[in-house]
């Protein structure tokens, strides 16, 4: 009972080791395996690896991004909740727009969920963002649906990460079938959550463990 | 695209409906059925059902705590974030101590993790609470030793479902070897997270779909 791990860094550090130890990162490529190690830590599935997809190059534009300040849009604040402030590299914004007052509004006016009216409250920041979807499919399509617009700026990095069993599969397949020029990163299936998108964040940033 | 379901309740009670025709709900009892459903539907994964442990009544207890006006202690801001306080039925506090300022100074005296130290704080509130730990296993195992001490209040319920590689799965089962009295739901295994533990709190909910 008093033999558990107390050192959060050796529990860190032994954590990344089983991860590597069980995971088959084989087909990550280097600008990626810090994203996918931590994905893993944060669902405690090294499986999850195996059904990561993901554009050229989508890493270092991830990484290129938050060190030239780029905001993180997320769709939930139990994302926003989880990137850790101090890896970002720029003192980044973590940007939530669903809690915005004019949110219920617009979703009724829109007929669709608030977290997809919320999205539309990201259109200014969109040029250049990171953005982080861990919880709803209808986010994920609507961003889609705004992308659709060839003179809606392009986010540097999209990543998918919404979960369940009503169009998150279906949401990740229509990114990774067509991302609509943006890099992205998404984990295929049902499976995906608030902490992998956040892992996904903090990835990037800075005093790497994984 | 365009077809994708946008009403919010539609895809609620389509995914609960698509759990509950692919999950064995045979083993759980009926005061925790609400709680298996939203720990599913918080996770993607059905299966996540057969991993629940439990003490007989938890649910009974959780519900009558949360009624009476009960406090939720949270190991983590994520899960304080996933609760939805228009479900709490009583204006219930949403406890997390994780960021008080005295926590690291504390981890350093105790040679601990931040999360284990944080969960000394909720000593004043542990009586009668809702625990909820969602990411650490040292915030459980440390929530086990104070109640090692006869004299430490006992929480209504605890909901264990820390996740990860390196102590998660020790520290669930410890809990359900034996919950020194508390009644508790935890989810065995490595799985687990800051959505499940909230969902299981939201489970006690008002307007339970599940």
């Amino acid at each position: 009972m008093n033999a558990y791990s107390r050192d959060a860094h050796e529990i860190y550090r032994q954590s990344f080791a089983i991860i590597r130890s069980e995971a088959d990162l084989s087909r990550i490529p280097a600008d990626l395996e810090a994203v996918a190690v931590r994905v893993a830590h944060a669902c405690g599935m090294p499986d999850v690896i195996d059904d990561l997809v993901f554009s050229e190059g989508a890493g270092t534009a991830g990484r290129a991004a938050l060190e030239a300040g780029a905001p993180v849009l997320c769709d939930c604040r139990m994302v926003a909740e989880g990137i850790t402030r101090a890896r970002l590299p720029a003192d980044n914004a973590v940007v939530c727009t669903l809690n915005d007052p004019a949110v219920p509004q617009m979703a009724r006016d829109m007929e669709t969920t608030r977290s997809a009216a919320a999205v539309e409250l990201w259109r200014p920041h969109l040029g250049g963002a990171i953005v982080a979807i861990g919880n709803a499919p209808t986010a994920l399509f609507h961003l889609l649906t705004l992308l659709d617009d060839p003179d809606t700026p392009r986010p540097a990095l999209v990543l998918g990460f919404p979960v369940g069993y009503v169009g998150a599969v279906e949401s990740k397949e229509a990114l990774a079938a067509d991302s609509r020029g943006a890099p992205f990163v998404a984990l295929r299936g049902r499976r995906g959550g608030s902490a992998m998108a956040a892992a996904a964040v903090n990835a990037f940033g800075r005093e790497a463990h994984g």
